[in-house]
C-alpha cells in the first residue's frame, strides 16, 4: 500500500509504502479485512505528520470482495482478486448470459473466476450460512471509504469488472443481481469520481477511481490519445475512449468506464518486469539493472536474431492461454547472455506494440512503473512502437492521481485535465528509425509457433 | 594431428598431438600438402622417441582433396573436407545421376558440395590449367601414405564419400569419372584395410581407414550390434552393417565401406559438446564442465519442461536444414540456468536417440569424446536410449584404432575382431528406468516447431 501527500502544484510533500501478506491455500487468496484499514490509516497519519490535509482519496484493485452483516461487521477475510475459486461459476454465467451481452453491459470480454459476481455465486452455493447473513457487500475502495466516512458508497471505475454493475447505463445490471441472488439493497449508493463520499476526522473524502485509472492520470493521461503503459512485474496499458467499442467476437480489450463518465480500455500481459528480473536473476546475477541496460546495449535491435517468447506465466492480451510457456529462439553459436538480455527486453516492447495495435488512437505514450527507469528499454519501445514515449520525473502515479481527484473534488483544480497538464515529462524518447519490422515479425511467428493456441496441450 | 605408440595389448606407450591452421576465405578452407607431412613426420618421431616401431598405419578425415603432377607435385593448396565451394557442381552431378543412382554406387544420399567429385568438377571449369595438369589425385590418407613410402594407393573406406568410388563393386565408379573428365590412371591402386602399402625407413604402412571407423574400431565396436557415438564438437554414431540398407528416399544416413570389406553407417550431427560449451561460455563462464554436472544433477529429468532445440549451427540429420536455428523452450519462472544446462545435455541424447532410430540394431553404445567424460551425461544417455553406455579408460580411440589395423597387417594380431576385444570398457551405464517419454515428444514437437523444414525462412 502507498501513500502520498501533494500540494497544489502536484509536487510530492511526503509518501510512504507499506508491505501486506495475503493467506494463500490452492488458487484461494485471502486477506483480513482489517488489515487494509489499519495500514491506511497508519499511512494517513504517516504522510500528515503535524500537516493539514485538505482532502483524501483512494484508488485500489478491483476485484478485492468483502461482505459484512448490517452493522458493517465482516463475514470473513476479503477474498482477493486474485482468487481463482470460482472457476466453475464463471463458466457457468458466461454460459446463461452469453459473452456478447455480458460485454454490453459490462465492458468486460471474458468472464474470469476472479470477477465478483462469479464470486459471490461461489459463495452463494459453497458458503450459503455467509451468503444469506450477508447486507453490505462492497469492493476494498468501497470498504474503505466505508470506514473512514461510515458511507456506504461506491463509484463507478471500480464497479466495471464486478460483472453486476452497467457500464452504459451507470447503475447496477438487475439481470445479472437476478441471477446471482443479490438485491440492490446490498450494495453501495454509487458516486461519481470527484464526489464528496463523507468526511474521516472532518477532512473530505473524494471518490476516486481504481488503482489503474488513477495511474493514467496522474501520468498525465487525461486526453484522448495519450496512451499510459506501466512496465512493472506485468504490462498495464491504458487507453481512453469516448464510448464503448462495439462488441468483437475475438474480443480481448476490457473496457471499464474512466473518470469521467467516459470510457477506457485496459490491457495487460504477465510477466513484463519480472522476466527481465528472472533472467537476471537466474542467468546473470551478479549484474544490477543498470549493468544490464550495459551490456544490452551493445547488441544489435533485434538482438541479432534471437527472439524472447515472454509468456513465462502463461498469456492474457492479445492472446489468452494460461498454459503458454516461454522460449528463447533464433538462437545461434554466436550468441550469449547478454543477447538473452536484449531480446528479453524487446519482448516487452513487442508486447506494448500489440496491445497498441488492439487500442487504436495512440499519440504519445507515458511509461511508467520501474522498467521506465532504463533509458535503453525506453528507446527500445519508442523504436518499436514509432511513438514517442514520455518519461515522467516521479514514477509514482496512482497517489498522484488521487491527489488530483481529491484536489479535483475540493475545487483546488478545476478539472482533471486541467491538473493532468502540470504532470509534465521529464524525458522524451522519439522514434530514432531504427527498423524493427525484422524483428516483430520474427517475434509474432515464434510466439504463434511455440505456442499454437489449442494445441499447447500437445506439448505439455 | 594425434599420433600414438601401442604395445601388443593395446596399452598406449606414448602419444602426441599437433595443432594446424587452415586458410580460409568465405567457402573456401584449404591447406599447405607439406603441412601435414611435416606433422605427421614429426608426431611419428616424437612418438617413437628412441624406440623401435613394428607398424605405422594412418587414419585421416574423408574428403580432403590434393592434386599433384605425375611427379608428385602439389598443382596447389588442399581442398580441405570443409570446403564448400563447389555448390553449383553438386547440384549439377545429382541432377545428372539422381539421388538413388548415386547412393546405389557410393552410399551417400545427398550430394554435398565437399565431395571430392564435386571439388573436381568446380576445380575443371574453374581453374582449368590445374586440372588439366593433374596426374594424381589424392586424398589426404592416400597422399600421407604416398609420402611415408612412395607408393601411389588408397583404401576404399576413404574412398566412399569421394563419389566416383563404387562400395558396391569395391572400384572406381566409370561413370562418374566420364562425367567429371578423370581417368583411371589419374587414381591409386585400391588396397584393402590391412595391406601392406610399402615402407617408411624400413617400418611397414598398412592401410588403415578413415577417421571414423579407425575411432569405431578403437572403441571396440568391431560386431555388428556395437555402436559406437562421440559426443565431441558435434554427436557421431557409427553403426556396421552386412549390406548396403535400400535406397530410402528421405534416405539420411551414409553407407560406407567398412574395414572388413561389409559396410557402415555413420551419422552426425551439428553442435553436440559445442551447444554445452557454448552455454558454459556465454551463460555459466564461472562454471568448469564438472560443476555444470553438479548443478544439472539436482534438476529432474526432463529438466522440469525446458527444452532444448540444439540446432546452433542448423541440423544435418536426420533433418538436414542448415538455416535451423537454436531454442530453448517450455521455459516458465520457476526455471534457471541449472534447467537450461541440463536441457542441453538432454538435447544431445535425444539427437543420439534419433539418429539410433534410423540406424537400427544397435545393442551396447561405446561413448567416446570429450562428453563420455561427463557420468551425469552419460547415465542420460543410457536412460533416454534404453541402451547400456559403456565408457572406455582412453578415450583417444582413433589412434588405437589404427594400431589395431597396423597389427593386425604385420600379424600381431590375428584379427580386427579378436584385438578389437581387447578394448574392454572401464564403466557401464545401464538405464536405471527413469521415464524420458513425454520429455522426448517434446524434444521432437518443439524441433517440428521452432525450425519447420521447408518454412525456416518465413523468420529469418
Amino acid at each position: 500500500m502507498k501513500a502520498g501527500l501533494y500540494d497544489d502544484k502536484l509536487n510530492e510533500i511526503a509518501s510512504c509504502s507499506a508491505e501486506y501478506g495475503l493467506i494463500t491455500e490452492g488458487g484461494r487468496v485471502e486477506c483480513d479485512p482489517e488489515t487494509y484499514v489499519k495500514m491506511l490509516t497508519d499511512c494517513i497519519g504517516r504522510v500528515a505528520g503535524g500537516q493539514q490535509i485538505d482532502a483524501i482519496s483512494v484508488d485500489t484493485q478491483c476485484e478485492t470482495l468483502i461482505l459484512t452483516d448490517g452493522t458493517g461487521k465482516p463475514l470473513g477475510n476479503a477474498i482477493v482478486w486474485l482468487d481463482n475459486r470460482a472457476g466453475e461459476e464463471a463458466v457457468e454465467i458466461e454460459t446463461h448470459f452469453g459473452a456478447e451481452e455480458i460485454y454490453r453491459h459490462t465492458g468486460q470480454p471474458q468472464t474470469a473466476a476472479a470477477w465478483p459476481a462469479c464470486k459471490l455465486l461461489w459463495l452463494k452455493k459453497h458458503i450459503p450460512g455467509v451468503f444469506s447473513r450477508a447486507r453490505k457487500i462492497f469492493l476494498l475502495g468501497d470498504w474503505l471509504t466505508y470506514r473512514l466516512t461510515g458511507n456506504f458508497v461506491t463509484e463507478g471505475t471500480l464497479q466495471s469488472s464486478s460483472l453486476y454493475f452497467d457500464i452504459a447505463e451507470h447503475d447496477w445490471w438487475d439481470g445479472m443481481l437476478d441471477y446471482i441472488g443479490v438485491s440492490r439493497d446490498m450494495l453501495p449508493a454509487i458516486l461519481h469520481t470527484g464526489d464528496i463520499a463523507g468526511y474521516y476526522r472532518g477532512i473530505p473524502v473524494v471518490a476516486g477511481a481504481m488503482d489503474q485509472i488513477a495511474g493514467a492520470v496522474g501520468a498525465g493521461a487525461v486526453r484522448e490519445g495519450i496512451v499510459t503503459e506501466m512496465t512493472g512485474t506485468t504490462l498495464a496499458v491504458f487507453s481512453a475512449c469516448g464510448s464503448i467499442p462495439g462488441y468483437d467476437q475475438s474480443g480481448i480489450v476490457p473496457c471499464h468506464l474512466n473518470h469521467d463518465g467516459k470510457y477506457c480500455r485496459l490491457m495487460w500481459t504477465s510477466a513484463a518486469g519480472l522476466a527481465l528480473k528472472w533472467f537476471r536473476d537466474g542467468f546473470m546475477k551478479e549484474l544490477s539493472f543498470a549493468g544490464i541496460d550495459r551490456i544490452a546495449k551493445d547488441i544489435p535491435p533485434g538482438s541479432d536474431g534471437v527472439c524472447f517468447v515472454p509468456h513465462l506465466c502463461g498469456s492474457t492480451m492479445p492472446v489468452y492461454d494460461p498454459s503458454a510457456t516461454a522460449a528463447f529462439c533464433g538462437v545461434r553459436l554466436c550468441h550469449n547472455s547478454a543477447h538473452f538480455a536484449r531480446a528479453v527486453m524487446e519482448s516487452v516492447a513487442f508486447m506494448l506494440d500489440e496491445c497498441l495495435d488492439c487500442l487504436g488512437n495512440v499519440g504519445e505514450i507515458r511509461s511508467t512503473g520501474g522498467g521506465a527507469k532504463s533509458s535503453l528499454w525506453n528507446q527500445i519501445k519508442a523504436d518499436v512502437t514509432g511513438r514517442t514515449v514520455a518519461v515522467l520525473k516521479a514514477q509514482e502515479t496512482a497517489t498522484r492521481g488521487s491527489a488530483i481527484f481529491a484536489g479535483v473534488g475540493i475545487g483546488v483544480f478545476p478539472s482533471v485535465a486541467a491538473a493532468g497538464e502540470l504532470v509534465a515529462p521529464a524525458e522524451r524518447y522519439i522514434p530514432s528509425g531504427t527498423d524493427y519490422s525484422g524483428a516483430k515479425a520474427r517475434y509474432k511467428e515464434y510466439c504463434r509457433r511455440v505456442n499454437p493456441k489449442g494445441t499447447a496441450a500437445d506439448v505439455r
